[in-house]
């Protein structure tokens, strides 16, 4: 019998999102596991395993199983490892490919979180048909895929795209979980967004709603919700969230000079919130040949989709 | 007759050179002609033309010559033209391509004179067999060639690869040629090292025989000079440079993970003065994964023959 279906895995810091896929792109089931339960990645293998078993029961189990496709944070194509990944628990190399490979009895095949999602953009999603953008995932990180001339860039090494951990604030700028201070994902991934409230709350006495909510407890959900509802100070978090993006997003289009620039995750639900004072700081930076010609989108993928479906695409 | 030879031009802000090239790369001979000369580029193509035509006696003239290969700044690969560029005088877009072979009367193509060193140092250089690496020019301005999988990166409008104005210094930063301030050629240039000279001299009292000089004529070359005699202020110059510089290269670095960066242009005739504090910025500013991976490597192509053997090879 042919293996019609394979499962796509996209792993967040805190939770890893499965997805039965179907030949046309169709996601036919999903399922969640926790990533950040076990210091051990053995133990975590064995749960993503039986969430693999479990959901794969809907079309008649393992044997209808082509492979499965992982999306993760530094995630190493070439060498199907995990490598020094600063948001999830476990330490230095990971072959995460080969123990889920031995694990769940199928093929396993890995890569960068968000370069799995650029390939899901670009078969199913904003970026169809687009051969030169940029992919940039505002979750718990910031991590980006970029395409040029109709490929994902893995570099020399298969990790190319840590625009997430490029220096915005050279001076003073954010503690990063990676160890150096001022990457970009301290200040515009949904962390950087809760961090940026705590900061105000804690340095200034100015007036806000999120002054009810419980300190420690804050979400960049919290404060685009509270912008909505106009509170001033939310607002101007978002504005600062945005300037750096923009300024940053301007660095990269120097770089390879995409056709556009494709925004996921999040952060993104904060829609106009984000995208103006974005859109103005991109273009306030680009050099004049490339001021109005870059596209800024958010993807329109449902959910997670986007990191799942292109995740998935890598196992047929 | 079969057209043996093939003409290569690097247009730089100040000079533009020619160099005769046959088919196994060889530079038979060499002119220069003055690019900042006049304001009217056709008056431009007029001396470009003459000195292609001297340059082609050589081998009995322009019927032996299969085409023109141009460097320039802000060249665009996609158009023929040079568009916007910030250090020269020629405003808006030139059709250079189109002006040249007009004049000319062979077929001409251009390309940004950056790319056209990274092409000839993939082809000749200590590129050879490199797919993936970034050329750094550092000349009067700064500018940079992308090799990924083998191919130079043009991007969505063949524009692709301005690092020179990625803006590494936020706030007080330079203002540079393109109107924007804290651009890397503004620190890192030939004329950003003369102008780190000026401002010391400006603005402190040290004692450094670089107040022995004409101060509006102090050159990168005069700093690198009193540098290699122990003068503090010119080392300090250097350290200054290479730390900007560095820092840099490891946000490049987290775009594409090249192989190696290779450097080339005046600037890197001051050897280890430069690239000591370089390397160690870099190091310092990579994230854990790249440490001590990257090679940076100056380039050893003989004088300019890499911007015009690059240049060449888009003739062919």
């Amino acid at each position: 019998m042919d293996k019609k279906y394979v499962i796509g895995v996209d792993i967040g810091g805190q939770t890893s999102k499965l997805g039965l896929v179907d030949a046309r792109g169709n996601v036919l089931a999903r399922s969640t596991i926790r990533t950040d339960k076990h210091d051990d990645v053995n133990l975590y293998v064995d749960d993503l395993a039986a969430a693999v078993r479990d959901i794969a029961e809907q079309v008649g189990g393992m044997d209808n199983i082509r492979g499965i496709g992982i999306g993760a944070p530094n995630g190493n194509y070439y060498k199907g490892t995990i490598e020094f990944a600063p948001n999830l628990k476990w330490k230095g190399v990971v072959p995460l490919a080969e123990l889920v490979r031995e694990k769940a009895g199928v093929p396993a095949t890995l890569t960068n979180d968000a370069n799995a999602a650029a390939v899901g953009e670009m078969t199913y999603g904003v970026a169809r048909g687009m051969k030169n953008f940029i992919m940039i995932t505002l979750g718990t990180g910031v991590g980006s895929g970029i395409v040029i001339d109709g490929n994902v860039v893995y570099g020399h090494d298969g990790f190319a795209g840590e625009l997430g951990h490029t220096i915005q604030v050279r001076h003073n700028g954010r503690l990063c979980g990676c160890g150096r201070t001022g990457c970009l994902e301290t200040y515009t991934s949904a962390v950087g967004v809760a961090r940026s409230a705590r900061e105000i709350l804690e340095t200034t006495d100015r007036e806000t709603i999120l002054r009810d909510l419980q300190w420690d407890k804050i979400s960049s959900k919290d404060v685009a919700d509270a912008a909505a509802k106009g509170d001033r100070v939310a607002i101007d978090i978002f504005n600062f969230t945005g300037g750096i993006l923009g300024a940053a997003l301007a660095d990269f289009v120097a770089f390879s000079a995409p056709e556009a620039i494709v925004l996921f995750g999040g952060l993104t639900r904060a829609g106009d919130l984000l995208m103006k004072p974005l859109v103005e700081a991109m273009d306030n930076n680009l050099l004049q040949l490339w001021k109005g010609k870059v596209k800024v989108l958010f993807s329109e993928l449902d959910g997670d989709d986007a990191a799942i479906l292109g995740a998935s695409a890598l196992a047929w």
